[in-house]
């Protein structure tokens, strides 16, 4: 069958259908994910942490992003920096735990030593002729927008950053995130290749019949609908949305809080969207009772009632920002049927878990929704894997934004396999 | 050293050695596997199941086979249907259970419905161009042969299921398989390819050493032996078995129920071979004791001593028919170096577990025998890994029917991957 | 990234950096572990095991290379005898074991009967024109090396191991090694390409900082050091040691042990390393109190002060032979990631466990330095897989003796795939 129809990627990539879903081989074929890790995922800025992540100078966190080990370390002078967790001499990989304290970087195996700006300050047995200025960690890029850290593995990440930096630090620092520490962590592996998994955060046509919890504090209105489907009762409550939306704005920002949308999922290399979104209820928090979670408001935020400020960027992250904590989220693949969700909730440096916060009731909305998508993205990679799954029509009512995701991610694949260049060939998706 | 032998596809079905088993690849290679899935089981007729499965209006039941996912239901109107169990929207996997019951069959994703015919019912936000009609379920090829169910994925089925149809109705319409209930199902997965368990199902030499329990009611004489190499007392039980056979045929037929043997196993594409053998002991069923196993005796049997009806298909089942119990048989292959053996055992619909029937007397000879077999295809893939390992001769007295179905398999490749056909130089087994 | 530069084997090959580690491909591509399958291990000379594991007529060993599994059997006539352990029918494995006592040999599936000279004896059902002399095992190379067993699984072996087996004789002859048993055999599945697992042994830089347990017994000044970076104490320390080396080394040949270093690591097929080197504190084994483990001791050794003999093979061996025991190490590559360390400790034959030696005394030392040249191998190979990965400078003073095993496998590697010979353009590392 498949080996009847052309399925190089550089075909896959040409037949894309605007409106629809992928063809299967983008979900399910390990030539197209070792492709999409090369064109996606070692060229565009990550989102891998924050910077509560490594708070004290020494404090180091690992990152796996496919084969590449990254390593993030405070140095002395509290910048962040990022290096490839690899010694120059064997190759062992230095620092093996998620995170960790250190003075320098010592490897175990022959105790080469590299200090937090990642040279080469000790190394026994080499001879004479060895010049240590030449084995220092190998660096990567890395950039902190109000705290929440990006890497990028190529050699010269897209310069676009800046744009996105400068129009969202405005709406990030009233939360000022540096002041914030991590209360819980979470680490879900859904059973599906990463772009399922993304796909699925860009809409919300399915919240309503899946996420009992989400819905409480969060408008699935706010993500569209097809007005012409709306029975009365339905119209009144999208209208009363749209007047929260817009009252909500006008307050917000009159309060010195940045709330407008904007939208470049797909026309910048560095891909993202915001907007502020007023919530159900008592409108302050995503819990189930709709109310803040912790007692401690985060950095300058004028009141409770903020509703939740939505970060997305592409490939590899979403947020949500609201006056008493953070979530944050980045999906990182592991093969072609397998993606690693990341979920960090963050709270006031200063609250006290027990105290200023239950941690169940912080976290439990979230803990809920994502593995409920986690089954939802397990079910289409399995739909995926059959002989007689076909691309689908996006609803252009509640998909755009799926849409713009495949846009963006078909461009990608274009701009890095362009005629021309190696390899554009060579993958073949079977 | 494969290297310097030429192990494309082709060149390995040209090779092929008549009375000799395959060369590793067949057995080994994943590419080979791909191939025999894409030739064997997405072209031919495949037993998945029995009408008991789905007795009920609603009631759904799922099959992988390989990629692919099948959902078979009961309309309304008591016919039994297939579909490819893939939402047309975003590819959901629609029934996830292997067993289910349904009104109308909905994605869980964004709740896209289909009635029992496959159409397209519901589905919300899809925009005023949208066309359901064009959104159905696609349909999978369904037949039932007197209550057993076969499916084929190919657009254009084999057409001499009918000449099967037509041999094999009168030889099971006597135990009313439409009138049973499912006692037990056991899924067995053997750790080896689909073929070593065919071929381990189409010969009995291998019985006197191996299955102390099969050899209680089954005769091993009843699947060939060399004549010249038994001695006086064999000769004696040989002769005994002969005229068994040729007595039970003749009251058997006399009694309105075929009992001849009929064998195309290499002669059509829908292959099989039929006969109803004499049993040892009691005579009458596949137990410890011979006994019946159930005292409600399957629809219009005339009596306890039938013996068993043997029906065998290509490329993926076997069956024993008694008169108070059948054993349905069905290999479904995994990846090319494990195949699930799936075994139910049926009762009539009336009998009562602990009343009529105690399970472990039902069960007990081919939860046994089962176990057994799987542990030789294990041995026989372990050797074909080795690159010891070449073709040996089959026994032209007890294996001639493990030569049939290697015929078989070859014709069904040879069909598949004719010159002129994009793909036949393509897989290559490494 | 890696589709940029050429990654064929041949390329890699000829790439080769003298006095640096290996491209990554070496250490984690597929199609490179199967070169080395094929280059390698179905080459040379193997080391798998003692005369001690088959001790009586009929015992039998089973032993998997790769895809290929051996048998060893003592035969009637006490010689050991190697065949490929699959039937000659339909291809079964014949011994399941890792060890066995059998009179002949049968197959399990329809009995074919080997007796231990591999002639097939028994064979049922095959009619009169099946010649059982064409149908015996396939035989392997095997060689005793004063007990020490190697098979090849080559057609033609290496013509040198004669030249080994010549130097090597008179140095295993006074531990007697035919004449022990083995009190413990340990299997460990390392997390790393055999080459690393390798590497890590041809090298001591790492055992003052990995091996508490080892440097007990072991001089890591034994295996190198850069002279110039040594202070007073260090530079006393290994005069001492330098001393301690000559000294042991008149007094063993003089008592008719001999113990000068023989080195042929990378100029012959065979290539191997031998020398006899002195212990530290009462220099007597391999123990943590640096004493005698056992109290019989070994073959025609002079004294307890025999320090400890080392003897090194390519491409898979290691082993240390002391006056009280032995311990011989086996390495067997599993998959490009992982490999089997097979480790046996070996006393006199009629030492008794609690009486003649504690057991824990006797392994302690290779039991805690197995593990953690494992984990320092596992972290080798996450390094490698990383695309920040190059090969690093080895040591001149402490890793000469891992560049000569470097030598030697690319050695192998162009002996067998020269141009002109098939395949050699085939693998493709990814």
């Amino acid at each position: 069958m498949l080996d009847r129809i052309d399925t190089s990627l550089a075909a896959l990539i040409a037949r894309r259908v605007p409106g629809y879903s992928l063809e299967a081989p983008f979900y399910t074929s390990e030539e197209v994910f070792a492709a999409d890790m090369e064109a996606v995922f070692e060229t565009t800025w990550l989102f891998v942490g924050v910077e509560p992540d490594v708070p004290e100078p020494g404090d180091v966190m690992t990152v796996d992003i496919g084969r590449n080990s990254i390593l993030i370390v405070r140095d002395d002078d509290m910048n962040v920096r990022a290096y490839h967790n690899v010694c120059r001499h064997r190759g062992a990989r230095l620092v093996l735990e998620e995170k960790a304290t250190v003075g320098n970087l010592v490897c175990r195996y022959h105790s080469w030593t590299y200090n937090l700006d990642g040279d080469l300050i000790h190394a026994e047995h080499m001879g004479e002729g060895f010049d240590r200025s030449c084995h220092g960690l190998k660096p990567v890029h890395i950039r902190s927008l109000e705290g929440l850290i990006f890497i990028c593995l190529a050699d010269e990440p897209p310069a676009d950053f800046d744009a996105m930096a400068d129009v969202m630090g405005p709406y990030l620092a009233p939360h000022n995130l540096r002041d914030t520490r991590i209360a819980y962590q979470h680490d879900l592996i859904e059973p599906g290749n990463w772009k399922l998994t993304m796909e699925n955060n860009r809409e919300c046509y399915h919240c309503g019949a899946n996420h009992p919890e989400l819905t409480v504090p969060l408008f699935a209105y706010g993500f569209g609908f097809a007005p012409e489907e709306l029975d009365e009762v339905e119209r009144a409550q999208a209208e009363r949305y749209g007047c929260m939306v817009n009252d909500s704005h006008g307050e917000w920002e009159a309060a010195g809080v940045p709330s407008a949308c904007v939208e470049h999922l797909d026309d910048m290399v560095t891909g993202y969207r915001t907007e502020r979104l007023p919530l159900d209820g008592a409108g302050e928090s995503h819990t189930m009772d709709t109310k803040a979670a912790c007692r401690k408001r985060l950095g300058t935020m004028p009141s409770d009632k903020m509703g939740a400020l939505h970060f997305w960027t592409q490939p590899n992250s979403w947020h949500h920002f609201m006056g008493d904590h953070a979530v944050v989220f980045s999906v990182i693949p592991l093969d072609a049927h397998r993606s690693l969700l990341r979920t960090k909730w963050l709270v006031h440096k200063d609250a006290v878990e027990g105290v200023d916060y239950d941690l169940d009731n912080l976290i439990g909305v979230w803990m809920a929704t994502n593995q409920q998508d986690s089954d939802l993205v397990g079910y289409c990679q399995q739909g995926a894997m059959s002989a007689a799954y076909q691309p689908g029509p996006y609803s252009p009512h509640t998909e755009m934004l799926v849409e713009k995701f495949c846009n963006w991610y078909i461009q990608r694949m274009k701009a890095h396999f362009t005629p021309g260049r190696a390899g554009v060939d060579a993958p073949r998706a079977a």
